[in-house]
């Protein structure tokens, strides 16, 4: 089945989000106007307000509440993109299209921040305090998993705890918030919001490490940049981690930096992939989605739960 | 009578509000940790907290509610204080001590973000929707007003209105919204409370005019830059837009770069001096402290109504 068929009964409530998500970026400003075409490109699945509005349908649903939440999760998700451009320095060097003058960093940084801003408006008609520190605290958790990824980049002696608190940080996170906050503005009760927190979280966790199978896995065509480029950028992922559990993989992955020539990381992309690390990986996301499947079975048996379900499972075997 | 002096009888609160800043900057992260020295540095007089606190004693004033507050306030102005620094292209190209290297720009990035962050987490427990609302629109203005500044950098054609509005966004809707936000926490009244607000708004003018005439009539020693500093930074402040009704000046004026030689700034700046365009920017200045005393006239008369007063007064006097 494909992805946006299995929540097409959510299609008016999303193209409500839609309107709600284009209103929010306008302004009366050429350079947030253009700056802001990133965001609308960068949109695709809106997997985030998809998220937001089933974990409503656990409570009393009302779009015109929940769509302010749903709206606000995408809105931060956006100006963390924007923000990752301002500090994605790899292309800059390299030299692609993809280049930020100065100038546009510096607009990119304040377009984010504005984003983020527009997304608190939002988010001001619910009158939930416990949704608000929800939001805050994952908004805080998603500041230190990006700081931590500079941190730790090209760092071959991180152990696997802080990989999986990067990617709790920068993914499951904001995807479990969203399945939570949804719910919470819909009334749904602590017992049920948490277990939509818990599963989204699981789904989250197993969406980053595919993600990171993927950059290994898929062609260039398909994800639009070169295999490896996670690690040529200096970011350890779990397949990486796992190759470097044999000490002649690891003394080979240690010499990567990014100037390492596209010869030498196709050599040492095929090295990792014969390695069995990927199967590995591929197994503890598998783990992840099973933990995502037994939470869900504590759910009411409604067609959300099944929406819920179905999502999960297409994540698991996602290609790209 | 010393600044800190006016507001002496805070200062146990004050103390408090000072920890609540410090525990919510903490991070286990030695960069965030460094980042954040920046923060207690460029901390000084904690304006925005005192008017948050004076506008509370208007109502049910609460030192455990309302500090919340006030370090949500100054966190905001810290976290775009912290962006500002990642923006300042021109100590970079001066070769200033305060170069950021790229690495550390991404980091004050991040930093600014999770700062702010951490003052939404610090509000969340304010239940009045109209205060996130009011909050939220605060910083959807101060990043408008902050790409307003990049775009409008050397642009020698810019009408005073265009500067008024930046300085409103960037400078005086935060203070504004200080003195509101401290009432509105505290149960004032409507009519109050936005009196407070306009209050706020017409001081925060003022202090950035005179902040505009300072960069002009300051010692070097006293401003911690270059006099001028900012006209060759490309900002045109209403000093300069004054001077510049002169056509002869304007002519003169327009040929600022950001690699004009030092002896030609010199002549620049004294010519500006010379024109009576400071002593006009102080009278509008003035005719803002002026709305600001009138608006203190329709509040209730408590001590706290004088305090800001002496401090609305003190802002029309000082020296740097």
């Amino acid at each position: 089945m494909k992805f946006k068929m299995m929540y097409s009964f959510l299609n008016t409530d999303l193209q409500l989000i839609e309107k709600e998500l284009e209103a929010a970026i306008e302004a009366d400003s050429t350079v947030l106007r253009e700056a802001s075409l990133h965001l609308l490109q960068s949109g695709g699945k809106r997997i985030r307000p998809v998220f937001v509005l089933l974990g409503a349908k656990f409570g009393d649903y009302d779009i015109h509440v929940v769509k302010h939440v749903a709206a606000t999760l995408e809105l931060i998700h956006t100006a963390s993109l924007v923000h990752d451009d301002v500090v994605d320095d790899a292309d800059l060097r390299r030299g692609s299209a993809t280049i930020k003058s100065k100038w546009d960093n510096r607009v990119a940084m304040y377009t984010g921040d504005f984003i983020f801003a527009r997304a608190l408006e939002m988010m001001a008609v619910i009158e939930s305090p416990l949704a608000h520190q929800i939001l805050a605290d994952t908004m805080v958790e998603l500041c230190l998993g990006e700081i931590e990824q500079i941190k730790d980049k090209y760092n071959f002696n991180q152990n696997w705890r802080i990989y999986f608190r990067r990617i709790k940080r920068k993914t499951a996170l904001l995807i479990a918030s969203s399945c939570q906050l949804g719910a919470i503005s819909a009334g749904v009760d602590e017992k049920i919001h948490q277990k939509l927190f818990k599963f989204g979280y699981y789904v989250g966790m197993s969406y980053q490490i595919t993600d990171d199978i993927l950059d290994f896995t898929a062609s260039e065509e398909e994800l639009g940049k070169p295999a490896g480029s996670d690690l040529i950028q200096g970011n350890i992922t779990l397949p990486v981690l796992i190759a470097m559990e044999d000490p002649k993989l690891k003394r080979l992955i240690e010499t990567v930096r990014e100037d390492t020539s596209k010869d030498e990381m196709t050599h040492i992309i095929n090295a990792i992939k014969s390695s069995g690390a990927i199967e590995q990986a591929a197994r503890i996301s598998d783990m992840y989605l099973e933990k995502a499947f037994s939470e869900l079975k504590g759910l009411p048996a409604i067609k959300a739960r099944k929406t819920l379900s179905d999502i999960a499972k297409n994540i698991g075997k996602r290609k790209f």
